[in-house]
């Protein structure tokens, strides 16, 4: 029989996608260059140039048997080992290939390692402003996904209310660094007070706490920004990360798991999720990207546009007079709307062919996300349809 | 919390695996050319040139960031247009790229139409022997699985069992043809009459009760065996497919849902395939894959060689006195063991570095399985370990 659990999910149709389906439609009648699309996270810029020559190579001269046969159910070793090198040399960290788990993307990473260290009705925290998908990554969990409303001065992290809802039955707590959409970067200060506050509360309850740590920004970061690595903190962490948006391959699905060696159980997860796997038919990402990217660790995509397209951004925006913190990292940034509605105020800025996401569905109303991950040339060109809307609708008057 | 029910399963390691280590360990050993190695259903030739070719022609040719760039949840929709046009014009069917969802390969499919069309709690039958990982898609989604005993005349269904089994509590029924283990190939007459059954019983019990239909092995079928396309047969019906097999590409981890046009709710169970998926964060098989695969929807892999093996091994094998039932189709022939204890046959043959799989993790106890996908020289050398070996233990005297 049809599952309406499924079923009923389909009315529920995503904020971003109506957003960028706009853009799309709007594109095909005045052309896609004249629209500015801020609406979807997708990588602007092309993977290195060695992504493609090691694709290449392996199609060339590995023995395609052997290339495209099936690999382990945690992924290829040798590749695993080569990110828990890459991860130690970095991060000072002791993992082994066995901490490992390469996932499709960090959506695959973070669906695995919740439930790994959750079971059905357990609470998750996430923090607002948060990315619109973990509430069916966490819910589809059987978990029971709680917001803590966001610290909106700077988007760390508002402890008060932290403290407060992590109770007896939250199990995890999952947070986002470099965040989207706020473009916060967490610092030490903020990382060492989470910590503090998980331990104790681990110890009040007299169970684990794990934090989940959804880091697929981890290269996009900013010249006076620091991004502290997440699991330095606190033992019981679990890093997932993707190569989407530093190699720039996001339609190609690859990421891992990063089992902190010092957590409970740390020698079973990355094993735990190879079980995981075998419920949702996931079985391992495709060998042939694996491989690929297993010789493109240290290196990233040019990432360098994003930076550029922020201080454009940031400056014309804030001088127009909206409010904006000053993202540290990722491809986002998150003004204030400058009138309470934010849906409202990005319908009229569609009249302006600017296609501007609304803070709601990120759990924090009265914002808009643009997602900046577009060429230079059109961010500049925006400028002017930025200035003409707000002067029309006489906003910062 | 650890997860108490993910670290549980780790304790159930899988019988093929614990054979196949040993084929490993021992070719350390003896050279793995010597190893006699039945384990595993990994296909052993190429892919066609033409998948190479295309794959390395993207890479150098396409815009890298449109190729790599996310592709849609349900899949890349030329890709789904193009299979579901290649299945009208083969089959005779009406999809439409909407009854088509891109999955990583078969057991993604399964994986994901298992929660379309089943709630927690409800039954799902499947039949003797089988795919061994059914138990973990089925379980695992909340299902439960219920198996209907083999009819070991010809691996045929046990409509006795079957009729008896399909009680209201059945929402879905799993079939695999061509079979792995036992390379049978469900008749037109055995899919009509199973088909008559579940409409009969769908109107006594006026629910709905789907057949999911696992089709790995649809390529690999034999002269002189037909192969009937199991949706003809059955209007609410979904077809779960991999190129796996035929492109021999499991490492890429590649197939589909087709849901049969004239299902109930068709229109809606691809784009709940979607709903799935973010849930647990598969969001859609690599786009490069999906599009190298879409130029090869008409051709396969040079698959003669699982013919001469399946021929070769069953004129070997019953003339040495193993009774079996001639494969149709697949790469696994699925002989019964000459003592009731097929785990003590295999281990025995081991001596012989024969590596042969005991039927019990298929459900179906005293027979064992041969994936035959290995170089016919290698097969051929075999014959004379399983005559030493027949000999030596005195079976069939
Ligand atoms: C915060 C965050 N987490 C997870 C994801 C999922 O990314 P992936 O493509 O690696 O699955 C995204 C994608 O945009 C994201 O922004
Ligand atoms: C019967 C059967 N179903 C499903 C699968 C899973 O295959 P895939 O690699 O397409 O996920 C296999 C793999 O061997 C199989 O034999």
């Amino acid at each position: 029989m049809i599952s309406k659990k499924y079923k009923d999910m389909l009315s529920n149709k995503s904020i971003i996608r109506q957003f960028s389906e706009f853009a799309i439609a709007r594109g095909a009648q005045i052309g896609y260059e004249n629209v500015f699309d801020y609406s979807l996270g997708n990588p602007s810029v092309s993977p290195p140039q060695k992504f493609t020559d090691t694709m290449i190579d392996l199609l060339k001269n590995k023995n395609s048997v052997e290339l495209h046969g099936y690999s382990q159910s945690l992924g290829i070793p040798a590749v695993r080992e080569k990110i828990a090198n890459y991860l130690n040399q970095r991060f000072g960290m002791n993992y082994t290939k066995e901490h490992i788990f390469m996932s499709t993307g960090a959506a695959g990473a973070i669906a695995h390692a919740l439930r790994c260290v959750t079971a059905p009705g357990d609470e998750v925290l996430i923090f607002a402003p948060f990315f619109a998908e973990y509430w069916s990554y966490v819910n589809l969990s059987g978990a029971i996904m709680k917001v803590v409303p966001a610290n909106v001065e700077d988007f760390q992290v508002n402890f008060e209310a932290f403290e407060e809802m992590l109770t007896e039955k939250v199990t995890a707590v999952l947070i986002n660094t470099p965040n989207n959409p706020s473009g916060a970067v967490y610092t030490s200060k903020t990382l060492k007070r989470m910590a503090d506050i998980m331990t104790a509360k681990s110890e009040e309850y007299g169970h684990d706490i794990f934090l989940i740590s959804d880091e697929p920004y981890r290269e996009i970061v900013f010249a006076g920004t620091e991004a502290p690595y997440v699991s330095k903190f606190y033992s019981n962490s679990i890093c997932c990360y993707s190569f989407s948006k530093s190699l720039s391959i996001p339609g190609e699905r690859l990421g891992y798991v990063a089992v902190n060696p010092e957590c409970t159980d740390a020698e079973y997860i990355a094993d735990m999720c190879g079980q995981v796997s075998r419920g949702i038919g996931h079985n391992c990402p495709p060998s042939i990207i694996q491989l690929a990217v297993a010789e493109c660790l240290d290196i990233t995509s040019d990432l360098s546009v994003y930076e550029t397209n922020r201080n454009i951004l940031y400056k014309e925006l804030t001088s127009l007079g909206f409010e904006c913190v000053k993202p540290g990292g990722t491809f986002y940034i998150f003004p204030k709307a400058p009138e309470k509605d934010a849906v409202a105020f990005c319908e009229k800025a569609k009249k302006y062919d600017l296609v501007l996401v609304p803070s709601d569905d990120f759990g924090v109303p009265g914002y808009f996300r643009m997602a900046c991950c577009i060429d230079t040339e059109k961010a500049v060109r925006s400028l002017e349809a930025f200035r003409k809307f707000v002067q029309d609708e006489n906003y910062f008057r």
